[in-house]
């Protein structure tokens, strides 16, 4: 059981196992300046780079339905000149990081260290089931499966939630809002969440939605309990089903604001 | 020399020659999606990651002096709540990309393929000279001086300079305004942005200091030359000193909202 204080503990790999079935090895870790410990923290080779994030604009669909970012000239280039804009922006908005303090007395975004936005990606496929049911949900059985091709989930992984639904940020089926306005799409269980926290050590979870929680849901136990143990979700990830299922390490660029809730981050995945 | 169109090579690395001295060697490249080319773009191993990223808040200096970040919350965290807030962000603030679009036709930041903001870092570590004189500038003799160390600075890299600047973040020496408000901190000279686009073919430039110009500058030329010739700048860096001056590779969490001028960016260093 992880208790709530295990956030304190999110800038340090423990794993001393290679991740199975990966090309990318993640055996040890070191916080911000520490002397290099005697594993690397990875090793090559990497032979593409996948951006797994959206680009963001005022029309890119949100959970309330309403825009989120706007966007205003400062200056525009003339002779000697410069362009300039400002954003005014929701931290909730396109490809972005759910920090722990989003749900939870957690770690702001800033206070997250770089160690833990960095790891080795599991990518469970739920594409064929999410096409016949949008509300589907990602369980702990998902998750065994997994394991039981490509080895046990890796300490100090993240682990992705491939809906499909990368494809349809332009389109109404991304929130897939009903007569009633309730949403529709995949999210993980929150028992899934319960036995990653229990049964394995995994710092961030990813999913190609709009929340980590299924469309329907108005409980929101997936925020409640992954975010209040101290740990930090995706959401709105594009391109997740270019990714093997094993083998990628993801790269989160998540903004370094003060005191954040999250943000809009620039995402990559080594492959 | 580089012609204005270079920026659609920005994609590619060219490069089949391993980085020397260094510990990760950049060979090849692809486009996002393609197929791994023969080569891999990097390989380990990597022993610790460097933050690059100062904290931004409405306090951290500016170019003009006047604060360029406000937050607002949305949200706030009761029973079952949430914690959101929103910021208006002047693109050019903190940690933050100068894409070509800020000084030119060039492309905006969201149009910078992924490849182009990850590469080979060279360090250029001038803090001695700065210490003494904070106009200095970083000249051709300095790239040609580092280059007899660690050998030829490796297409497809990036170029920083050390000044030593990001340790002046939170103290009135980071701007450096005298009594007349001319801005003193050292940048690149314009010859040494002339010669890496005419003799070398790196992507993009860091600073630690708030302007790729030196602060007296008025005519801004590095800013003309490099940023329309399609290429990027990194400006505010943080922890350059870190690094060792060959051997490290920078990701550049840059932000991708539509059509943007630049933005405040993570980014991290694999050493």
């Amino acid at each position: 059981m992880c208790l709530p204080a295990c956030h304190l503990h999110l800038g340090r790999w423990t794993s001393r196992r290679h991740f199975l079935g990966g090309g990318l090895g993640i055996v040890a870790a070191s916080a911000v300046g520490a002397a290099p410990p005697a594993a690397p923290l990875f090793s090559g080779p990497v032979h593409r780079i996948v951006d797994l994030t959206h680009t963001l604009d005022p029309d890119f669909p949100t959970f309330s339905g309403q825009p989120q970012i706007t966007v205003r000239t400062l200056s525009s280039l003339g002779p000697d000149g410069w362009n300039v804009r400002e954003w005014c922006v929701n931290e909730h908005t396109g490809t972005h990081l759910d920090a722990p303090l989003h749900r939870s007395a957690g770690p702001a975004v800033d206070a997250l260290p770089a160690e833990s936005l960095i790891g080795p990606l599991a990518v469970i496929d739920l594409r064929a089931r999410a096409a016949g049911n949008p509300d589907t949900e990602l369980t702990p059985d998902d998750l065994r499966a997994w394991e039981e091709q490509h080895g046990r989930l890796p300490a100090g992984g993240i682990v992705a939630l491939c809906s499909g639904w990368g494809a349809h940020a332009r389109t109404t089926r991304f929130r897939g809002a009903d007569n009633r306005g309730t949403l529709h799409f995949p999210g993980f269980h929150e028992e899934a969440a319960a036995f990653l926290l229990e049964s394995r050590s995994v710092k961030g979870i990813v999913v190609d939605t709009l929340s980590l929680d299924p469309g329907p849901s108005t409980s929101f136990p997936v925020h409640t309990r992954w975010l209040g143990a101290g740990r930090w979700g995706l959401e709105c990830a594009a391109n997740l089903e270019q990714l093997p299922a094993s083998g990628a390490t993801v790269v989160v660029g998540a903004p370094k604001v003060a005191g954040g809730t999250g943000g809009p981050s620039r995402v990559f995945a080594f492959v």
